[in-house]
């Protein structure tokens, strides 16, 4: 016989996020938001197409192209849905590829599009590592010229420039997927006759290589060979190749010191002769030379064989945009803010017909952290003029002011709290930062005025005022009620100049 | 033993979407953008701050507020991660009370924020039913008094009307739960001694009054009875009312004739007897005093007590804003396209404390759906100016073009599709809408010149033009490549105006 349960307590929820969600709030929101825009605008004038797709999407439509397969507990929010798989995307790109494929017939190509959309990642949460995010990317598919992944080299130039970042403080980085493929193939590990062992050995590679900002040259060595035990004591099996591909990966990681032409001259030597190789060089040279075409010179873009970038689906061009250290040397990167490339294979997955594809993906919340000056380019909105509450039987009045206020395009509010204690309504304004109160006790009304304090230079003036600044500066004005809102707006711009 | 299986083919995903979900391209999303961007600058000048949670909540904490609940197969999308559960968020305002109750000791109380941001809904999907759409939110959490109910009114009048839609397209119809809870007592339907059946009782009666626009009076009066078979056939079981309680009832419903001081006085004879119907008399008489005092009057705002609203947690004054079909008459109404009211009991769930709050909400996606005329408020911005590629060994020169346009503002793109059919390269420049192309083939190219077509001047000619037209208006034009970006200008400026 069953115990018979104990009456639950009436239990409250707890007020609280799950592991690796954040809030935003106020200007944080107001800053993204302006910096959509802008990049919007330059989308906008590139000749793109905006687009939005729904969050939730079949799972078997997005597939599994998540970076970094190797950590564990990682993935993306699924569930069944009468009886199908559904998951919520975890970038823009796979359903771009849905969505180009379904309409194939009536979209015209090359299909242009960029979007802006909230993407989740079922990730292990950590200090820092968020499980839902922004992304800002823009796409062409169906074209497979050079001139293609050069414009998106641009585009991250000049959008990174349109939201403040000022040349020298960041750098984009160009590698070609073909040049890791000839290096592979020159180290012979894409020839083995085990496909899934070569697949593998292949996946370690690339992810030690992308390693390299992280863990320098040694731990990428010791990744390639048998493995390495990283900070917590947890020991990373390697790729397991031997000396003299470690010693040829190597050598290709040295490739990036020296200009440009240097670089490419010694990719020549390294991987030139296998066809993915040369086809890699080729590739990379149109590329450079378009985007020099468009102003864009090696002080913004340079070619880093190095550059691998996670996703699995990429097949030729790869970039990475960078934002440098103010102060330069010691920490040479603040990590990856943009990125993309080109993948050939993902609309195809649908279809079974060739479609070359290549993108551009902005790191929008990445940029807003780092970033301190943008706080400069996208300053904060007026906070409101707070319309105190003297009588609460005069609210009518009061709100009146309000709307004649807000009719002038004057951010205004009624204080909508406990009225009773008219030091709270200060601090609340205080808070809320307000600029101005205005105030209308029965004093006032009997006079038919109100009174404007200045709320700024109040805290201003008995903070650190002089005496004779104090006796110089009214911070406390009444006018007549008719010319609040023409006294409002003279307080306000003068506040502001 | 086991049959073995047979092994699968390899088998394509396929390219669509969930049902209930759908993308949104081009203008569709620039209009939406528009708004938002309109709204966004209604809510800052009425002094409320952006706020943005994330998509993803502890299902505990969000609650289950959900509207409807009579009908099957409807609920959040929820899943398990780590042992609990979390689940996609249905509308803004269990996050606020997440976000209030947690934040509680830091925010300024009244709290005002506003949110835009995507809800899902796991209905059973049908035609024009969606499973995800935008919601754009304001509230002031902490504040009791009417005039926050009065303001989130006034809110609605000014977002509607900057948005583009004249006085008169659209009316806002005041209620407040508490008549509706005075209607109840006065029925006899609130204090019966079985608390669950009273509870299911009230539910299906505010349900059946809810349905007055879409059933009429005698549906009403059916689901208020034993109940009614719908279109479909199917029956649906009524609130089992006795005769004298379903008189009552109608005969509120039909307070609504008259202007507004008749309705108050009419609800006063019906309901004022009740302590919840008094108090809910003269709250509904503050918040229609405060709103005439914005300069809002009977023309755009109403009292309505058959208004209902369908979350159930709504416990004070409720609103909802209708489009009035352009030929006044037949179609009374386009449905609800804003609407909210106050719900005093979501943030004190958290903390058992108290802590009143209102909102409203506008219906973006509808909005934009069923009001054409947004179309002339929101229109579309240039398509781009397309430089076509003759000779593909010259991509380098074509880019450049590009790059100086864009440099100049313009709106310009490369062809970047299979340039060896020139044909194709007009033909996309049409689906696109271009309206100019650049062309340099060989002759040009040693002339030192660029010929610039303008496409809608041609393809009007080639449709609609007469001889003489013909003759007069150029619709290509030969400049000297350096002139290309002020020639470029001068065409668009001419096409525009």
């Amino acid at each position: 016989m069953k115990k018979p349960r104990r009456k639950k307590r009436v239990r409250r929820p707890q007020p609280r996020l799950p592991p690796g969600f954040r809030d935003y709030a106020g200007n944080e929101v107001r800053r993204r938001r302006r910096m959509l825009e802008t990049i919007a605008g330059v989308f906008d004038r590139f000749g793109f197409e905006p687009l939005e797709t729904p969050a939730v999407e079949y799972l078997d439509a997005l597939g599994k192209f998540l970076p970094d397969v190797d950590r564990p507990n990682e993935g993306v929010f699924a569930w069944q849905d009468d009886g199908a798989w559904l998951s919520l995307r975890y970038d823009m790109t796979a359903p771009l590829a849905r969505y180009a494929a379904q309409r194939r017939a009536v979209l015209p190509f090359p299909f242009r599009r960029y979007t802006f959309g909230t993407v989740w990642r079922n990730e292990k949460p950590g200090p820092g590592r968020f499980r839902q995010f922004t992304q800002c990317d823009a796409d062409t598919v169906g074209s497979g010229t050079p001139a293609a992944d050069a414009e998106m080299i641009v585009l991250a130039v000049q959008i990174l420039e349109a939201i403040g970042i000022r040349r020298g403080r960041y750098l984009v980085r160009l590698n070609n997927r073909k040049l890791l493929d000839g290096l592979l193939e020159r180290a012979g590990i894409a020839q083995q006759a085990d496909e899934q062992q070569s697949d593998m050995q292949r996946g370690a590679v690339l992810r030690a290589v992308d390693k390299l900002d992280r863990l320098g040259r040694s731990g990428v060595k010791a990744l390639l060979g048998t493995g390495r035990k990283d900070a917590s004591g947890d020991f990373a099996k390697g790729a397991g190749l031997s000396a003299w591909q470690i010693d040829l990966i190597m050598e290709y990681l040295d490739a990036t010191a020296g200009s440009g032409t240097d670089i490419v001259r010694r990719l020549q030597d390294l991987v030139g002769d296998s066809d993915a190789g040369a086809t890699g060089i080729s590739e990379t040279e149109a590329v450079m030379e378009l985007v020099r075409r468009q102003g864009v010179g090696p002080d913004r873009c340079i070619v880093d064989p190095t550059v691998v970038r996670g996703l699995g689906y990429y097949t030729g061009p790869v970039f990475e945009a960078n934002l440098a250290a103010p102060q330069s040397g010691r920490q040479p990167s603040l990590g990856s803010i943009a990125g993309g490339g080109r993948y050939d294979g993902l609309v195809q997955r649908f279809t079974g017909q060739r479609m070359p594809a290549t993108g551009i993906s902005i790191g929008v919340d990445r940029l807003l952290e780092a970033h301190q000056e943008l706080d400069e380019t996208f300053e904060q909105p007026a906070a409101p003029v707070l319309v105190t509450v003297m009588d609460r039987h005069r609210l009518g009045d009061y709100q009146e002011m309000v709307a004649q206020l807000r009719d002038a395009g004057i951010c205004a509010e009624l204080f909508l709290g406990n009225a009773r204690n008219f030091g709270r309504q200060l601090k609340y304004a205080d808070a809320r930062g307000c600029p101005l109160a205005v105030i209308q006790g029965e004093n006032e009304r009997q006079r038919g005025t109100v009174l404007i304090k200045d709320l700024v230079l109040g805290a201003m003036i008995s903070e650190t005022a002089t005496a004779e600044e104090w006796k110089q500066r009214a911070w406390q004005h009444e006018v007549a009620r008719p010319k609040l809102v023409s006294a409002v707006q003279e307080l306000l711009s003068r506040a502001f100049s």
